[in-house]
């Protein structure tokens, strides 16, 4: 359930009518978003309580009956589809966007030969890591701020909008500092404080799901964030665990398109983590290019058997090109055909044209 | 280890060779593949041993080091692409192929309708279920026999081949009199006898994965059938279990991108009980398309909402004539690429020229 | 929905209800269990309709409103624990029993050195494949027909009942002349026509769950032996599939413990199969007698290094006896402080006095 | 590979041998474990590099080929088993330990309450949480410091030691200031940062498996809390994902048996989680006292139907009582099995005595 409040509502109003749920034993949350006050309520609300609210509280525009746990991130929310702005890039419908670097940020020359590839190939986005969380104590970590330096600094030569990814609350303001987009990594999708945190650093993020998160669970963790105020939120799947060891992870396309249909943030995919094998990336890009994602995100370096991380998953320079060209044909034909017929199925989940409420 | 007899080697001569085996304890297996007689062994062969086979046994013609525990179905033995013909429809390199129709066939009136969509569309094969395996004993269980020769009736009025499951050994024979193509069940995937009773049915087989194999349990799966004497196999990809509720199963593209490594069979995907949604089975008809698969398995219904068997997932008529007019969109860009660059890597599988062993 | 006739109802009866409901358009099968005529709806039935039955048709003796789809298998159906007797050994409340034996039956010493341990052990029953589904067309298949034999001869000298594997229907017969339980593989739990094929064979089935098989799944699975008319099922878990490689499955003791809550069947556990190693076998075994399981299955072997089969997880026949004093030793611990407290909450389940329904 | 310096060894000393082997390209790092500096290497050393260290750094005490990638949680850098010390309570071999508490402290009548029960019921450790990472932002969050301080308060009076959540870094010392140990939840197993920051704080620190951790990685974010100094480190198994949703998790008691193999380190399960339901609770914690675990972590709550956290899954504190009795009654019955045969099966593993590399 989600009150929403009049434009020009204080916080006192708010807490109002927090209080009035509170008489019922009904535990609410404010939160805040696109200028206005919400107050959010985990569960369900009686009909005659909801009217009550409507009669009796001025400051009550109108009572959204979201059933879902999730309230800002649904489709019931917001109907039509969100973009995402990063740097010049727009993400979302109508445009299929490439995000492709280094898993690990090395050197100077790594990242520049790197870079103008990505630029080479009509990729839209750099994206490189500088803290690296590993599995192990005993990996490479990353070179931390000196790797967001350089990242800034190749990125600002080749135009290029930038994603790296954050580790620790502690880290959100400089890594803000350096990049563009911030990428909250696959193991801390559930790190909620690490999602209040970066829900406040006004750059927009880069959520991962997490290896066995369900697509609730996802959302959840989206909902973190935009309750912290920034519905500037990507998706980006890569991959669950699975039972098969033949893939480092399993690629959960059917996922994409059903939380496609719950949510209107722009959701990407991630083909290098999702298989940790370099030859099957690029049929993987395709098909993600093919059911409608708004994007994906790809590892590449100029001599992946010498990577410091990754390096068995990560393509060629001359492979990001080939990919670039065939997610470009693929998508270019869709569209085509789309819009000869004026209508495609594939894109339907943007098409809904339910009543708005939050526009 | 795979020993190949030469050509018009006797059943004495395999006999020698298994004999000579079993002196060091190895236990080996006689197979037919294509008029010639082999010696499977499970395990490796010494250098040395295999060197004296060679030196001492004129019937051998060579012995293949395949490391796989699957032999005859492995690209070491078998290089290039293997193409598998069911009526005229030739499926493999250079074909997309829609198989579709009902889930279960429920009377003429409904198979007819729906096998004039699937002839419209272009389609190439039509399905439908006369023996049902469900999951309770007091579901549906389909027509049986009266459904094979509606089956049968029906396709040949429209010209399309046709595929149904079969669901024990005593009703092979029948199955296989009636329709074009005998399909196995995910469930059945490790039912060792039907895998051998219908290698010996003289028809192509469809080998749907298991909802928890491996792809070296599905590859050895095939290989029962192989080793029968049937290599006209299509493996076909409908969903893995996972932990999240939202899809009834997970599409596993990345094991289809993995296994098209690992084998020369044609590989298909089938969408519909990989989702059981419809709205999700489009988009991932375009994935299945844009990645290289050699065809996709689809669940259609005149009127899905009274289908007696899984109606939540089957599509409309009208739905599958845009799906087959999105996938071959998607498989046209690609070719047509393919060509303008000589060289295209999501079909880089099917152009490995290993040096062949068995052609 | 199940609707119990009188004794003493005919076909005629049964159908005449059939008749009514489909009338509804409603599909109901007939079962009989125990002597008596069920009519099975899968799905719920109107309270009016229900009230119709009663009034309108003698032959109805009352409607159980079972909601979930298993029926014959349901504490709603019957809510004391069933006993099922193999031999002289009784499985269920108030005994705790150990089936044990090799993976493989391979020769007559093998076997008669294992069922001596066996008996001196003080287990309940012996195991022994002869029928062996295999992964791999070309790993050893099993004995067939000579490896039953030997299996009647050396159990029958120790006293000791017997339980086989049956992997199809045509060997249904023989496997249930030479032996006393009819065990149905994890890989066949959804072969469905060995299901009704063994509910008609007259002997104990004990029916594994399936490596990806659901609580609701396996129920549904032992629903089919029911209603073929036999109700003499044990469950048995033996490990579901996990994305952990370390153990061959993962043993769900918490499935073990829910499915009880579900069903009067007896329940086993087989930590052989769940770990697929040695040394983790006698930790499961402990840990299946101390939550409350009616018994478990365990290969043994007297030279694991030397079986044809799964020899890495046969404990040797010293551990054997080892693991009976063992989980008889916690039995005991537990039934003596059930018995002091006159209550004990691991056994509730067996205790639950629901008003009983089909006695 | 782990190369262990002489006791007195330099930072320079360690910088020495890093530096050597930078010369061959191998990254290692520096760890300090019970008073001495260690040289950790990800991978293995060759033999001749090996010796050579050994004949030209005189500070290189012994060169440890360790093969697995943790290396200070493996048994084989400590064979014999591990005691953790949380108050006066010792948690390892030959005390099986009982750990209590409701999910979320709520107020000072319930922690008192429960704290009541949890004494009288003779358990160990008083368990609460006071920063509550929920999935959903609009979940109640826990009372934060001001719980931590009831917890204080109420532990203090009952000579209860104490464990609770922390949840991120910016807590840590807070937490460690009010209570005996630090519980890294499941959600945070792979949050680095965290990790190395509970290494440093000086108290025992209770590591929860991940949903979907494999041993490995399990063993590995362990590896991260010892590299930074602190052994006092305590495994605890709660359920993974499965594709079952009548549990919550699924309990990997295999799991637990097989990383007693691995590691020196205590390793307790956690019931309440893995079935989320508050009838499994007891079955499954006999199960872990019956196979060797060294101790249960449970929910409990004087009301559990009024619990603002995981009611479903909290059992009340009468059936806490009778639970410890049972866990107490089954490791009892074991011992004196294992004490009258002088070795016993179960606790193999904490009798391994190894030569020893790190007393």
């Amino acid at each position: 359930m989600l009150i929403m409040l009049r434009r020009g509502s204080t916080e006192q109003d708010a807490q109002q009518v927090i209080g009035h749920l509170a008489w019922g034993e009904m535990a609410a949350s404010q939160v805040r978003h696109r200028g206005r006050r919400l107050v959010c309520l985990e569960h369900a609300l009686a009909l005659e309580l909801q009217r009550w609210l409507q009669e009796n509280c001025p400051q009550v525009e109108r009572v959204l009956d979201i059933k879902t746990p999730y309230k800002l991130t649904s489709v019931e929310y917001q109907s039509h589809a969100s973009e995402v702005v990063v740097g010049q890039v727009r993400i979302g419908p109508g445009h299929f966007c490439v995000m492709a670097g280094p898993c690990a940020i090395e050197s100077e020359d790594q990242l520049d030969r790197t870079a103008a590839a990505v630029k080479q190939a009509g990729a839209d986005i750099l994206r490189g890591g500088a803290f690296k969380p590993r599995t192990s104590p005993y990996s490479f970590q990353g070179l931390g701020l000196e790797g967001l330096k350089l990242l800034q600094r190749v990125s600002r030569h080749y135009g290029l909008p930038t994603v790296t990814e954050v580790v620790d609350c502690a880290s959100v303001e400089v890594v803000a500092e350096y990049t563009d987009m911030l990428q909250v990594g696959a193991r801390n999708m559930q790190n909620f404080p690490l999602l209040h945190e970066v829900g406040r650093a006004g750059k927009p993020v880069l959520l991962k799901r997490g290896p066995s998160a369900t697509l609730q669970e996802w959302l959840l963790a989206a909902e973190y964030i935009l309750a912290a105020g920034n519905d500037q939120v990507i998706l980006c799947e890569r991959g669950i665990k699975s039972f098969d060891p033949t893939t480092r992870n399993c690629l959960d396309l059917g996922g994409v398109a059903a939380v496609r249909e719950k949510t209107h943030l722009p959701v990407i995919v991630d083909p290098s983590h999702a298989t940790g094998k370099r030859s099957l990336v690029s049929p993987l890009a395709l098909a993600a290019a093919a059911m409608g994602a708004n994007g994906i995100l790809v590892e590449c370096h100029p001599c992946p058997e010498q990577a410091l991380c990754d390096g068995a998953q990560s393509i060629t320079l001359p492979q990001l090109l080939e990919l670039v060209k065939g997610v470009q044909t693929v998508v270019a034909a869709l569209e085509e055909m789309h819009h000869s017929t004026e209508r495609h199925f594939a894109y339907s989940a943007q098409e809904r044209e339910l009543p708005s409420l939050a526009r």
